[in-house]
C-alpha cells in the first residue's frame, strides 16, 4: 500500500509525550499552529469558513502496539480498537480542532493535544451532519466520561 | 514514513465508485460488514459497547489529486482541504458508522458509504465528548447542507 507523505507540520507547546492532554476535550483553549507545505497551499482556499477541522496526523513518536490496553481513564484492560490509544497497527492520530485563522499556509488552531513537530497527513472540514451521529452509546467510557477532561497522559503513550 | 498496513476489509453492496452515497448521511440504513484479520481480533474486546465507530480506510481506487475541486453539492471550485473529496495527497477515508454487532472478528455496520473490498486501517470508538464540537460554522457547506443526503457520487471520485 501507499506510503504516507506529510502535507505539513503541527506545532504546539507539547515537546514531550508525558503531560499531554489525552484528548482535545482536555486541551480546551490550548493553541497551536499548522504549517502546510508550499505545494499544498492552494488546497486551503475556502477553509477559513469553517470553525472546526478534522486533522489526521502521523504518530511519529509512537512505536509498536498491544491489542489490549488499560486506558488512561480506566483500570481494566480493554481491546485496543475500543480505546483511543495512539499505539496502533497504523499509528494515525485524529483530532477535531477549532480553526481560528488561515493565512499564507499557516493555520492558527485551538484545542490542540498534538505533539510539537507532528507530521500532518490530512485536513477535512468538520460538519455535524456528517460527523455527529445522534443516539450514541459509549460502552466502558460511559462511567468515566465526566472525568476525562482533567486527565493527562503518561508512559502508556510511549 | 511508515507504510500503511490493512487490519481488515470492508464489505458493502457498492461495487463501483459511481452511484455511491457521498457521505454516511446519504447512506442511512445501508448495511455493510467489516472483517478484521485474525491477528488483530483480540483488539475488538469491549467494542460492542459502542453504538458508533470511526473507521479509517485506504481509498484503494483513488488516484492522484487536484488542489481545487468542485464538490458534489456545489458549483464553485473549492480548496481541496475545505472539501471531503477522496482524491487526496494521502488517500485516507474517514467514516463514522453505526455498529450493530461484533462476532468473531466480523462487525455488522450500518450507514456505510464505503466501496466493497476497501482496506481497513483503523477502528476507534466514537465519543461525542471528544468528537462533537459545539457552536460550529461550516462555510460554503451552510448553503447546501440541507440537500446533501440525496446526492450520489459520479466521475469526480475516480
Amino acid at each position: 500500500m501507499t506510503e504516507l507523505k506529510p502535507i505539513g507540520l503541527v506545532y504546539s507547546s507539547f515537546k514531550e509525550l508525558s503531560g499531554m492532554p489525552i484528548q482535545p476535550a482536555g486541551a480546551v483553549g490550548v493553541k497551536g499552529t499548522v504549517e502546510v507545505f508550499d505545494e499544498y497551499r492552494a488546497g486551503l482556499k475556502d477553509l477559513d469558513g469553517f470553525s472546526h477541522i478534522i486533522l489526521l496526523y502521523y504518530f511519529h513518536r509512537s512505536e509498536g502496539f498491544n491489542l489490549q490496553v488499560v486506558p488512561f481513564m480506566d483500570s481494566e484492560p480493554r481491546g485496543l480498537f475500543a480505546t483511543r490509544a495512539p499505539r496502533r497497527p497504523n499509528p494515525i492520530g485524529l483530532s477535531i480542532v477549532q480553526l481560528d485563522t488561515v493565512e499564507e499556509g499557516v493555520l492558527k488552531i485551538q484545542n490542540v493535544g498534538i505533539l510539537d513537530g507532528t507530521p500532518l497527513l490530512y485536513i477535512k472540514p468538520y460538519a455535524p451532519e456528517f460527523d455527529a451521529p445522534v443516539k450514541v452509546r459509549t460502552g466502558w467510557l460511559e462511567a468515566v466520561r465526566k472525568t476525562v477532561s482533567g486527565r493527562r497522559s503518561d508512559w502508556r503513550f510511549k
